[in-house]
């Protein structure tokens, strides 16, 4: 059984991992090499040379093919060798071509069935163009299942033990959740009334000119949407001012942004980030955000690798399902069809 | 077949390593915490939180609980889940506790069955409780079975070769051992008359402020106690004065202390150290005597390496086995006796 | 299958790696130790010693025999122990002695069944032993199955995209390439007329006194000998004096000297070097020419280790066999052969 949908859009890439030369990345199993025929083209191909299995990602873009670097092939944006020198390549198989596009300001892949991809299907990220918005953020290799990602996204109980110096704070485990699902959308929400805010919010409420030793209201908004992205909204506002609908001028509020992407089963790419919609042309606050977001961020990594190799080892044991779950667990069973839905069809009886 | 006894005692920490954090740390197979509920009291489960399988030697202690580092499940000694913030807790599987216990200034973990531990089975070490007595040691990780180190260390026969520049001399090939085997302890023992002492000897003749210039008396008697505790008295006397009985103050006497601990079948933990019965408040010499058996001990770990390696591409090959071999011999049948003691009745035909 | 034959001679090592001490290297998936009973003499065994497996490689030459770093067994060249403190060793079993010859500036063994090594098999290197040529050259190691290196090498066309800094141009490229087999001999020529030389080709006309901005005529003549050594004539020559045949005064002309050597079914060893016949007196020029090289083969490293990475992702899959891979694929069917002859025979129907 598969452990990701392969018919979905995932993200590879930011556009600047590719500016120049190519890319060699595995996204679900899969060794892709990406690449610019022209600028702002891009695209994908196996990393598998159709001459001798050399890897192309190691090679160069020259007018608008991907030349091998090993004897010089040259690798059409559809998998199909359209030149060599020396050689006759028309009988030359094919390889494969992934659909790929820019969107975002990311580089998306479809490591499925191609006839099946449309980018109408990439899901609305408002903050990615409006200007109103401003966004930072990074990448980490982490080694474990990218779902346990998900189950640390969609529930951020977390915080108060993974994230003490930073957003974790003790009314967040007081307050409960409460998770629903709407169709492929799964919505686990948090709102704590009247809470100090911890050290990373104080630095947001002083960065949009707000004061920072005042109670707030707090929020916690996680949406996961298939495959495997998970937009949060978090937010304070200076309390008793509406929360969550506070007047902008009360409030700081955010999305943090997490593309998981798989490599392998056990194994992922996380693509992390900030939008924020205040302050938005303050780049040195943009810079400043995402610093405390990468500290933050790798105090989970250590804590899922070590939870994928305990899950190794004991691949038979069986975990607690807490109303806390709900969120991951709700995600899994979206995740879940998704697979089931790629298998072929059985006979039946 | 395992290659070690579970039912038995062994060293797994030193307490320092475990005095505020707790500690993870895999022995014979298994994956274990410890921890400090109190001060002076240790702790050691399963290193696996029963929520969601996070690595529980990850987070914290509070108030004699194990606060497991994800999401503040807290853990009791007994491996009973205690608490968790918005969560009855009641029907928590329970995850293994294993006895363990801190004496003679060690911590000491009973892998398998905890009804049959006793701390009695521990035996006396009158070196680690006598004020007559002073220790320094260290810990290696070692990747070999580690009854290979048994065999090293129940034969001595390799100082010649293996620490040429320290404790090694011609003479000790050259002396016949004898090896008896007194029901589960096995003494191999050599005694080299009138022998010029070698520098780690030299050295510690002149820390108990003899001359070191002079043909001395030498002895080597190795201990092996199940499961894998091997002391071995080590000494020189000036020559002529009674040689391994001699009077105090004509000799300088140690115990080698070896606590070999299984960390996988084909790795393990050297707990290493030296007992001393002179000049015992002298700290500058308990460190000049732990810095060279270190090295010295450093020495062992690329030979047994190289061992296991060439041990694991040739399994089939059979050995040797000399009478230089009979304490290691002697000993693997105490552990082979142990083991298979552990095994489940077969029922008869 | 196997992936080499073993009745073969191989290069094992250069003589300077095993000067003092013994050398450890595994050939062929032998665990091998290399030492040196004599000055000028040297020996191969199994890297494990009968009493109990240690690596004889980590012991030391004592008059010569080679002494056990563990528990001071002598071994003799031929795999008997000779000796052993307090031992009767007569009754020792023998451990595997290796065919091993010093020749040509090389150390030769032969892994398979030594009553078919004959020294005579060792194909005449003129430019080893005449005082008109002059040798530098290293050693690398690489991640991959030696037989993609023998396709790199009889196809030189790699060098316009691998080595486009230094040794690659485009008319090589341009220019077809002839095979053929004559028994187990391959060659694969190209010659290409009236080009402009490029970089290490300038800096060795320099070398020999010729003018480096000139259209010169330029040859590469790859020479395979089985089990894999290749041999290639490569040169520059005024363009117009006659080429390949042009006088000595006119050309610089080297030899290309490439022992590939399998370390298991994955990895090899790789004794690269050059051969050249001009201006052999000048040590600066060697090493120049041999740091030049080493870069220059270093850039296929990187190139080799991802193709078998990829290979080894998709075996199944087919490459392409082209005109310039013609070398490679009459290489191969030698090595093919080789390795059938080695085969039992089997039983007829």
């Amino acid at each position: 059984m598969s452990t990701f949908p392969k018919n979905a859009w995932y993200v590879a890439a930011t556009p600047d991992e590719i500016d120049e030369k190519p890319l060699g990345r595995t996204i679900c199993n899969e060794k892709i090499v990406f690449w610019r025929p022209e600028a702002g083209k891009v695209a994908a191909l196996e990393d598998f040379c159709p001459h001798r299995g050399a890897a192309l990602s190691l090679g160069y873009v020259c007018e608008g093919n991907l030349v091998c670097g090993y004897h010089g092939l040259q690798m059409g944006c559809e998998g199909k060798t359209v030149a060599m020198p020396g050689q006759r390549v028309q009988g030359f198989p094919k390889i494969r071509a992934y659909p790929v596009v820019e969107k975002y300001g990311f580089i998306w892949v479809w490591p499925g069935e191609p006839a099946l991809a449309d980018t109408a299907k990439i899901h609305h990220l408002e903050w990615a163009e409006s200007p109103d918005w401003a966004y930072g953020g990074g990448l980490y290799h982490i080694h474990c299942d990218y779902r346990l990602m998900v189950d640390n996204l969609m529930d951020l109980t977390h915080e108060t033990y993974v994230h003490t110096t930073s957003i974790g704070q003790k009314e967040i485990d007081e307050t409960p959740v409460s998770t629903k699902a709407d169709g492929d959308h799964v919505v686990t929400s948090r709102f704590m009334d009247n809470v100090m805010p911890p050290p990373f919010w104080r630095a947001n409420l002083r960065g949009n000119g707000l004061p920072d030793d005042q109670p707030v209201d707090r929020w916690q908004v996680c949406h996961f949407h298939p495959p495997s992205h998970i937009m949060i909204e978090v937010g304070v506002a200076l309390a008793g001012r509406g929360g969550y609908n506070a007047e902008p001028k009360d409030k700081v509020y955010s999305i943090v942004v997490d593309f998981l992407t798989p490599e392998t089963d056990t194994s992922m790419w996380y693509f992390w980030g900030m939008a924020r919609n205040f302050n938005v042309k303050d780049k040195a606050l943009t810079a400043q955000i995402k610093e405390g977001q990468a500290k933050v961020f790798a105090e989970d990594t250590a804590v899922l690798e070590a939870q994928q190799r305990n899950l190794l080892q004991w691949p038979q044991r069986k975990l607690l399902l807490l109303n806390i779950d709900a969120g991951g667990v709700q995600s899994r069973k979206v995740i879940d069809r998704w697979i089931a839905a790629e298998q072929p069809a059985k006979l039946m009886a």
